[in-house]
């Protein structure tokens, strides 16, 4: 028998539930890699986690580490011995390094060679050493000691199974005896478990009330979940982490619906609904129009004989909780939203940058000039932006800091604040992170980027510039989230005069100098890798930020149209046209004529190049102004032709220099006309 | 027996269907006329009007005018006789006036006084020249004659029933002699109808299978054709204008169901329901999302013992007519859309400015100028304007002139174009009239904007001013379009330069001199009006006018502010100070300091003054730039104080030259604060 299956398995007290799955996946990616340095094949691997338990099964494990040969080549057999045939120093050296006498060494080829047969070991006697490596760099961020032991694990163990094949590994680790005996369910099966073989591990625990595979706990509660709710003609609201943790709570799940007094649903149900899954780590359930229903599913951990028990405790566990929140929820309506800005003016945004109620008065005025530019609705933008911080000082937001901007919401709309009002509460802290959903509203996108401009435009402004990891304030999350407010949602904001705006609400707090341009490039380099990451070639984006359009969307429609110009088959020759130039007008050093005179011209592909340059500026200038950018491009490829025939026809260097100047005033109107668009000489 | 009902029937060949309700109405007003300034009281009357029959019934009507005594005052009885008794100029002319004889005139009071009883005339006598001249006064465009008589009418007469009381007028109107004998329902009743009395006329007439009233008629149709329809799971179309048409073409109306074939519905349903209404006055059904039904109710004048005739016969009238409208439709879409601007190359505009086809081309640059500014997709709103004109050269705009805009929406969508491009075509009309429906996409309004500010600059640039009431390429209409889409839509658009843009666009077909502030200025007078309506005080218009707001949804927002702003208690104040400011600079002549200077001042009220308006000035500005502009006026309401004790304690005009130009710098800045929202000197 050259292989057989092993299994470890360590019995805990309870394990760090949020922990679990990331502790067994490790705990088998370390023994995987301990058996690999040790060369000990095997077919296949399992994890298994559950409260109290990791264990790792490895099927058809070699019984035995192959024989290895070593072969190790040295110095020339010239310079291994002297002319006595005595070895040299490189010859005594190598047979050191070898570990063998110099007469072990072979010297027939025509370099000093080594061969040995290492045969390999037993695995019954490595594994004790590969369990404890892999327990020991499970990533645990604080260990604890128990009684007076000086091991240390993540919790106290309490017992240890090691099997191979059918006999046990004799060995200890963590305080633990290695044996057969396995423990079961805690109330189900609360004596120990007699584990037959590995391959019997699972089936074993099953009869004795525990489901180890965290996989099929997993879907088995997410099938039930889902079954419940629909007898409820609801849908349970299941986010992947919150199942992850039930998971790792439960040995035996038995999922039960529970109900809630209807007069709780008067509460805002995001309150509820955050209570209920952090707090007691239940399932909610949503009616078919996303309406709370004042039902939950909890996960109880035994199959119990009296479920209407286990339902009436955990209906009388959640209820104080409901009543805080419906506490919180009246209390903070004895006042108006605005009311609340009162308390933040002694609330401290940043201490150079005054306090959070500052912050909301120079939002709301950053606000309206916002929405003025983009179609908004300034007096509703303005209010929308005093409102924004007052939910930051209610009890609910105190308590639940997730109800942050829904708090303000569902106050607002209690106080008759317009919709849209209401909504920007909520819709200023979108996108709540990459690929997150955008403010639905004009008023709401007005006071996301004010916000975040206004964050960005005071952090700079007192020299706290993100470098490397460290960005505190999130300053490239708040870039990008304005990047794509303005690019996705089609608003056209002049980006400089908004930064310009926002730096003068700032007065004296902030040093002005060189910083409207230090915000305004920051951000558009954040559009360098959106680009990349939509497949735009750099090039492409560094072209149209040569000339620095200030709207994101102005600029974006440019990259749209060069991208697509890019695929003209004239585009490679223009932009290498355009290079050409770029170089010659940059050494032309103030020769350029102030105007293109014809009487200069000497050759018919001048006359050419001139004429073909006036009909394009005619056509692409109104173009270019109406933004039809592929359009205006088109119109310019048609000047490939008489450019390249120019360049082969005619030298621009003329020895008359008032020739010469005509010529670089005809390339430089040429290069104005692309520049209305990007500068297209970067994409050779 | 002193008043007794009066009824006068004239019978006609069938009257003009769309005049008969104002015909019968205006009948009705003429003898109420001429009952009224014959001094004819009557307790009530009405109007019945048929096609074959125009009747009015005068209820209580006086058999008698009642006696009337004239009072006549002449000069003084001093003044009327001479020293000897007799009777002066004065005296004679006085008696000659009254008709007599100066011994007939009253002498015993301080006036000549001459009084007489004119006794009244028997009704019956006039009755003939009342109902004649109502006849007379008729609105008939045109009227004719018939046979070899020299009578005109609107039709040739028939008959006439004049009854007063129980007994016929005894008179000859329009070739017919008065009598009785009414006629019944020309195939139910080929007889005469004997009218017993006046108010027995309608129930005479209904037992002859006329119902006379036209009301009666109108909604015994209406609820009828509304059964019908709910019968057939519709709802049907119901113009009130093809409901009064319809009304006026039936004696006795029986509305039935008809059908077409299904296939027909392929056809763009505004083509079918134009067609059958329009030239087969049918009412349309519709089903519940609005999807024409292949049914449609006729409304026949007789009630056959066989409907299925009478529905056969419609069936069979319709089917050519909608035959048409499925030709045009297939053959139009054998060819793209946006070919048939090739015909439109060949269609003159206006002479001077090009073909239909360089207008889309104009239209399509300018529409995507447009769309950029005001958040809309720039290559779209092009690609409207280039189709904007193609569906004038279809058949199916030949044929059906009201289905312009609408087949291009079909004939785009067919070809694939974007739903917002397609909408754009029909949305470009819009809007159609006063009150009318505004585009609903942002492509469709900039098509609207750019085609109509397209002919604005293109007439006027060809001098083409409408003058009046002449005004043929309706651009008031166009003008005051452009308004409400920006208005209404909150569409903000700086109009100065998209007009510079379109005149661009002419090239050299208009002249430029001084066009560009003509058709601004024109677009803007139209928003007077607009306001009048509203019941904003001219003045606040004016006192926004002055300070050229260049885009109408600012202009609107100022004027919100200033209306609201007139409300405050300080306006009156501050607007007579703004009006005293004003007119004191004006008299400046350059006398006024470049920068205010505080060593000049020699008043507290001067310092608080310039303190309040720096502070005022550090407020107003953001507030301003972020449109804010109530907000900003409510700060400028707080100068009130200072400037009153400004005016109060110090003489603007003092004698040392500095300190007056100091004062005159002051002022100055303080109407500049004003004037950066309105300029409200003209409130006053």
């Amino acid at each position: 028998m050259s292989a057989q299956d092993f299994l470890v398995e360590l019995g805990t007290e309870e394990l760090p539930p949020k922990a679990l799955k990331t502790l067994g996946d490790a705990f088998l990616a370390g023994i995987e890699k301990g058996l690999k340095s040790a060369g000990l094949s095997y077919s296949g691997s399992r994890v298994y986690a559950a409260p109290r338990r990791l264990a790792v099964v490895i099927d058809q494990l070699a019984v035995q580490q192959p024989d290895r040969s070593v072969n190790m080549d040295g110095p020339p057999v010239q310079a291994a011995f002297d002319a006595d045939g005595n070895p040299t120093q490189a010859a005594l050296g190598f047979a050191k390094k070898c570990g063998v006498d110099i007469s072990a060494i072979d010297r027939s080829g025509p370099k000093l060679k080594f061969s040995q047969s290492i045969p390999g070991q037993p695995a019954v006697g490595l594994l004790a050493g590969i369990v404890t490596s892999s327990l020991n760099d499970l990533p645990i961020p604080k260990r604890m000691r128990w009684g007076a032991r000086k091991e240390e694990f993540v919790r106290p163990t309490q017992w240890l199974v090691m099997l191979f094949g059918d006999e046990v590994v004799d060995c200890e680790i963590l305080a633990q005896k290695a044996g057969r005996e396995s423990r079961g369910h805690r109330f189900h099966h609360p004596d120990s478990v007699r584990i037959s073989s590995p391959a019997n591990y699972l089936e074993d625990l099953r009869s004795a009330y525990v489901l180890a595979d965290f996989a099929e706990r997993r879907s088995l509660i997410s099938k039930r979940v889902d079954t419940l709710a629909a007898e409820q003609k609801g849908s349970a609201i299941v986010p992947p982490a919150l199942l992850d943790e039930v998971t790792a709570l439960v040995e035996w799940p038995v999922p039960l619906v529970c109900s809630f007094e209807e007069r709780f649903l008067a509460v805002p149900q995001e309150a509820l609904i955050t209570t209920m899954q952090d707090n007691q780590k239940y399932f909610c359930l949503l009616d078919a129009n996303g309406k709370l229903l004042p039902r939950f599913i909890t996960v109880a951990n035994v199959e119990s004989k009296d479920p209407a028990q286990i339902i009436s405790g955990n209906e009388k566990v959640v209820r104080p909780r409901l009543t805080d929140a419906e506490f919180f929820f009246k209390q903070d309506k004895k006042q108006k939203l605005d009311s609340f800005n009162a308390r933040l003016a002694n609330v401290v945004f940043q201490a150079q940058l005054g306090s959070v109620f500052d912050k909301a008065e120079r939002v709301s005025l950053l606000a309206a000039f916002i929405a003025a530019r983009i179609g908004g609705d300034s007096p509703r933008a303005a209010r929308a932006g005093l409102l924004s911080k007052c939910d930051l000082a209610t009890e609910m937001v105190g308590e639940f800091p997730e109800m942050q901007g829904i708090a303000g919401y569902y106050y607002a709309l209690n106080d008759g604040e317009p919709e849209d009002v209401a909504l920007a509460l909520n819709e200023q802290y979108m996108p709540r992170g990459a690929g997150a959903e955008l403010p639905s509203t004009l008023t709401g996108s007005a006071v996301a980027i004010a916000d975040k401009l206004d964050t960005l435009v005071g952090i700079f402004g007192i020299g706290m510039l993100p470098t490397g990891s460290k960005d505190p304030y999130a300053l490239r999350r708040a870039a990008l989230g304005i990047l794509r407010i303005l690019i996705e949602k089609k608003l056209d904001l002049d980006l400089a005069a908004t930064i310009t705006f926002a730096i003068e609400q700032f007065g004296a707090k902030v040093k002005n100098d060189g910083l409207a341009s230090l915000v305004q490039d920051f951000i558009f380099d954040r559009l360098r890798a959106r680009y990349e990451d939509e497949g735009v070639d750099v090039a492409v984006y560094q072209a149209v930020r040569a000339v620095n359009p200030v709207s994101p969307l102005d600029f974006d429609q440019r990259v749209q149209a060069v991208q697509a110009f890019r695929a003209l088959p004239e585009a490679e020759a223009l932009a290498a046209a355009n290079k050409r130039v770029s170089n010659l007008l940059s050494k032309a050093d103030g020769n350029v004529a102030a105007g293109i005179e014809a009487h200069y011209f000497d050759s018919p592909s001048e006359f050419s190049l001139n004429a073909a340059i006036q009909q394009a500026d005619h056509a692409v200038q109104p173009l270019a102004q109406a933004r039809l950018y592929s359009e205006a491009l088109a119109q310019l490829a048609g000047l490939r032709e008489p450019v390249d025939a120019f360049f082969a026809a005619v030298m621009v260097n003329a020895e008359d220099p008032s020739v010469r100047a005509n010529r670089y005033a005809l390339l430089a109107k040429l290069r104005s006309l692309f520049l209305g668009v990007a500068d297209i000489s970067l994409l050779g």
